[in-house]
């Protein structure tokens, strides 16, 4: 069976979950709190070099690292993920997007929010989490505007990457008020079968 | 014939070049220069909503964002992307780690040094980016200690993503005397049949 390394409340934690769930894929999880140092420790540095989670243990006994990846690993042959070369590419424009433009701004103001002290000096990068968060979810709603979902037309593994920490953008101080097609995508998201709640 | 939307000194711009180079890829180069706000006019922005180079112009007319999304459009069927499954997964993974844990650190330390005026204060961000970047180029130097490659046990679209901004690490003030494998694999990769320079 496959091994979850992960942390509950992480919208990188809960995408595999979400797609574990709507996969019918059996899986153990085992929480691992990197607020409390738990990925830094030399037991999970031999699973993960890098330090994170979420971690995927093989049956194999090796680890699969990195969200996006473990996504395209459990999806592949399924509806979740296209076998077309360009829907493929189009699924992977998203979830880079997500990694690069979105996460590191929605994700990372929720962070400071919800896990560190109402007087950490961190709050001072807000405003700047702020524009380039809003920036993404410009992008997001432009998008969502048009088509129903990211990518071929159909609910993937690109939705549930941008899921997990869309969200959740509140927490992160983002109003989605100002995203109708951003909101009704949610909504459509939450909607599909075997849809698990984050937490 | 496709369309590669691009700047020659970026490293992300550079990955696309090297692959159509490699798998014998006809292409038009379009030069777009970010640092003149060419990649936030209305026509730019018409191709990529994100406002970002690399993107690939296809032939049936419709755009392809995220350079790492190119990477696997172009590598699809080829022997720079293995068709199995877990193999495919790790390609991923490195180029995840990439875009999320690499580039952020390593691609900024070099646009501040080479493209930012000497007195910006961006370069007060240096030292956590130099932190990072190392941290970075550490789980890089442990795995090729072991693996000739990152990927399958041969050079694939990940050893492409990572050798982007790998190799011009010292434009962003990294020393790469301190990692003897990870010099190792750039001279291994410079040998990869095909290869051309950053440029």
């Amino acid at each position: 069976m496959l091994t979850i390394y992960g942390m509950a409340d992480s919208g990188n934690c809960y995408k595999v979950k979400l797609a574990a769930e709507q996969l019918r894929i059996p899986y153990r999880w085992v929480e691992v709190n990197s607020a409390k140092g738990e990925t830094r420790t030399p037991a999970f540095l031999a699973r993960n070099a890098n330090g994170k989670v979420p971690t995927l243990g093989l049956e194999d006994g090796t680890f699969l690292p990195e969200s996006n990846a473990i996504l395209n690993y459990l999806a592949e042959g399924t509806p979740l993920l296209p076998a077309e070369r360009l829907a493929r590419a189009r699924v992977l424009q998203w979830m880079f997007f997500e990694q690069y433009s979105h996460e590191p701004y929605i994700a990372v103001a929720r962070y400071i929010l919800r896990y560190l002290p109402p007087d950490t000096p961190r709050r001072a990068d807000l405003p700047r989490l702020h524009e380039r968060g809003y920036q993404a979810l410009g992008v997001m709603e432009q998008h969502l505007a048009r088509e129903p979902y990211f990518a071929a037309g159909r609910y993937t593994i690109a939705d549930i990457a941008l899921y997990a920490y869309t969200h959740c953008a509140a927490d992160g101080g983002f109003d989605l008020g100002r995203l109708p097609a951003v909101q009704r995508w949610l909504d459509r998201v939450r909607g599909e079968p075997g849809h698990v709640p984050l937490g």
